[in-house]
């Protein structure tokens, strides 16, 4: 930033004096020194957003990134980016601006951040390129506030571009490893930019709604001293001289806060697996979407609570993230998300005949397979006309030692899974309160009694019966969306093969 | 739960036949078999805080704990217990209940969760021991849900007696292992109640208000591939074939979002220390509140914001939480939390001189050690009446690397610390966003350029003057409340010595 005493002198120079070979404009362009909060200037910076032609003719101050340059003879072309609004600015030759100072603007490099003063100008031809189309900013001063390197390791527009007109056209994309690896570029982009801010509104939604109903946070431990669900797929950490591990979900944790009467209780955190899967929907480390809920007489009080949330989420993205969702159709084109009020419900074996009927063979008591949960997504699309369904009364067999059996039906069990597109996004059940038969259940399955006592002991004192679910966050963020792989909506992403940045 | 035709054929029954050898209430009371979703009874359960005058001689269901029973005569009198609130219930024998079924009641263990059938009737004298003190609960049927064993390890009645009461009575209190060795019966006292009620109301406010402001919330990785902030303090994880670590913090990963143009962004997480301090106020786990936020020109732009969403935080606490206060104060008695706005800001030097007038031996650059950071506390409390200070421009010798220097003087940083009641509850500063600065500060650190290579490239390709800051949510809790362990505000603490429940 200029010194107040340098921008003096530049305006008490008589223009008379100053000749081709001085720089006229020297004081009005350059890069500032560091921002280290030397001083607090009386300076509104105004939003890029904000520049339409309510504010023609105005000096404005704005700070933002130089998206792109571009030189025409005595002219200079920028693009200044602000998140997802951006918008054209012109430095010519001229009163305020020095061939020097048009140079230098054109020489700036992609991405750094200025600091320009300009005035707003009513544009005769819309600029179909920016956000903003009605006015452009003619430049009387700039500085680089933060100046980039270079060479960017992605290009921006290459980044956005959606893959089939990569393809038609011959033009560049950007692969997913390119991007994790120069994640900081990479979000900047307006797809990233939406989808992450919709994330943020689905965690917003979830609480909102729960809070409305009742519903307490609680924070449960990641490090824990038993693998809470059986010893497979478990984190080991070093802890001080023994060993510990990453919880693979909050389930004892809001079991207890059940049992401690909080009645109906939701937690947000993450979620360790140490699944050695290289899917496009399996991370090692995701953000689980928690419930667990007393209940009176039935599970089903819980499993629509449950259904319920989900469709409060999906009408406030849409009611608050039209843009967003707009922003990340143009570059990955998809179909609105459907669903219904009340929430489809189908049980077990309903599935089973429709799969059946489409030509599948399952037995009873299997589980789906992903290929089969995607075809069953479509034929309920195609019956119901809906992207979001509960699947009721799964096998006992296919489900955790702590789900409770279907009094009814031996083989069955009080427990349900939810889809959105085809895709499993939330798995949960009535759980057994009752410690003797609990107990019983850990022996049928194998389990180590020992290893799990403190969870059967919580259910000693009284238990009131219960019921819950967890959802995978980013998997709800990329099939609401329609994105194809759970990396796009996971900002720093672990996987078998990715622990960095 | 008695089957409709069970209860049918009780009230088929014609009391005159009945005698002194047959139960003639044996349908109305009883253990009930497990709830496992058989059937939707078409039942209203009020809630006991809903048990007043209003509905005095209606006939009402309610689930409840048996808080406490005492058998005198031909009556049992019950407390009925739901998380905070308690009512008297009354069973005599009469027309509805026998001898026996005034028995039963009176065995049925303390914690068993009941489902009672009863009039809800108006008492002449107020009930001082129960939150319903207007009515009492007349019982005509009652069935146990869920079971408690017969021996408690701790009694709720001794868990919220203030320590002072204990000790001049002779009365037991609860220590504090015993509490978390037992912690899903300690959470069912009022006091923890309260305090977690609470705490989840410190996460709504703070999300509320930065939402408010147009912050993003992000979620940002536990698992890492190298030491955030130093090789020391950290946990290690075995990540399939290599080695990784738990972040200290999401330092890295908030800026990164800064980078990225997220300009404002918040998250609420684990925070994993390896700390062997076994003191009040270290965890080894902990949830951290974490803001970044990019300025203009001053870092007291996000310093202020900062203290605002902390008073925003404390004045929707005393606002929607007066309740949850006073019951904590109950056990727990303390003065009222104060705070001014704007702010109380003093340097770092003003608090050197108000610790040098108290005696207190200090050099210009050492940091405050606990006992002068209290002492500290109690000196601005009694100067400026508030519990809550900013303490600014810390010596640059005492801030991690990643600081910025003060360009005014070279043994000041533009940093921060934040203070309730006379300990720290957030530390944050201006953050360097130049690269070169920032590896000229990590070698003066003598730290390896190599570990935080992804660290400083995200500040390669221009970066916003950004600060920010992490608060500690069970210090916050504790302090807001005046308690005197973080582990009364953990609701599962980890700490050296503990890693159960």
């Amino acid at each position: 930033m200029p010194s107040a005493s340098a921008s003096r002198k530049s305006q008490e120079k008589p223009r008379e004096i100053m000749d081709a070979a001085e720089d006229y404009a020297k004081e009005r362009y350059g890069i500032s020194s560091m921002i280290q909060s030397q001083e607090k200037p009386d300076r509104v910076l105004v939003r890029v957003r904000d520049l339409t032609i309510q504010k023609a003719d105005e000096v404005v101050w704005v700070r933002a990134r130089v998206h792109t340059s571009r030189a025409k003879g005595k002219q200079c072309f920028l693009v200044l980016r602000q998140q997802q609004f951006n918008v054209q600015a012109l430095v010519a030759v001229g009163d305020h601006a020095s061939k020097q100072m048009v140079k230098f603007a054109a020489n700036i490099n992609k991405e750094s951040i200025v600091d320009v003063e300009g005035v707003v100008r009513k544009v005769n031809q819309k600029i179909g390129s920016c956000t903003q189309q009605d006015v452009e900013l003619h430049v009387q001063k700039i500085y680089v506030i933060s100046l980039a390197e270079p060479r960017l390791p992605l290009q921006l527009d290459d980044a956005v571009r959606p893959e089939a007109e990569g393809e038609e056209e011959g033009r560049a994309t950007v692969n997913q490893d390119t991007r994790l690896d120069n994640r900081v570029i990479d979000l900047r982009t307006s797809t990233s930019q939406a989808v992450f801010r919709l994330q943020s509104g689905i965690c917003h939604l979830f609480r909102e709604t729960l809070i409305n109903k009742g519903f307490v946070e609680i924070q449960t431990p990641k490090i824990i001293s038993a693998a809470s669900e059986g010893g497979a797929n478990v984190f080991t950490v070093s802890y001080f001289k023994n060993n510990a591990y990453l919880a693979q979900s909050p389930q004892l944790y809001k079991q207890m806060c059940i049992c401690a009467d909080f009645e109906k209780v939701f937690s947000i955190g993450p979620v360790f697996r140490a699944e050695d899967s290289n899917t496009h929907r399996h991370l090692t480390e995701f953000v689980g979407l928690d419930i667990e809920m007393a209940f009176n007489y039935h599970y089903h009080e819980v499993m629509e609570e449950i259904a319920d949330t989900m469709v409060q989420i999906f009408k406030g993205l849409q009611e608050r993230f039209q843009t967003e969702i707009q922003t990340v159709n143009k570059q990955f084109p998809c179909e609105p998300f459907k669903f219904l009020e009340p929430t489809l419900r189908l049980e077990y074996c309903e599935a089973l005949a429709m799969l059946r009927e489409a030509g599948v063979e399952m037995g009873d008591e299997d589980d789906l397979s992903t290929p089969n949960e995607k075809l069953l997504g479509h034929l309920v699309k195609e019956k119901y006309d809906t992207d979001f369904y509960i699947l009721d009364k799964y096998p006992l067999a296919v489900r955790p030692f702590y789900t409770m059996p279907d009094p009814r039906n031996p083989k069955q069990s009080n427990s349900y899974d939810m889809f959105m597109r085809g895709e499993e996004i939330l798995s949960g059940a009535q759980r057994i309160h009752d410690p003797q038969l609990l107990t019983e259940r850990a022996l049928h399955h194998g389990i180590d009694l020992e290893k799990i006592k403190a969870y059967i002991d919580s259910f000693r004192f009284g238990a009131p019966p219960h019921a819950g679910g967890g959802i995978g966050l980013e998997r709800v963020t990329m099939l609401f969306l329609g994105l194809h792989n759970v990396r796009q909506t996971s900002m720093f992403p672990r996987d078998p093969k990715r622990l960095t940045p």
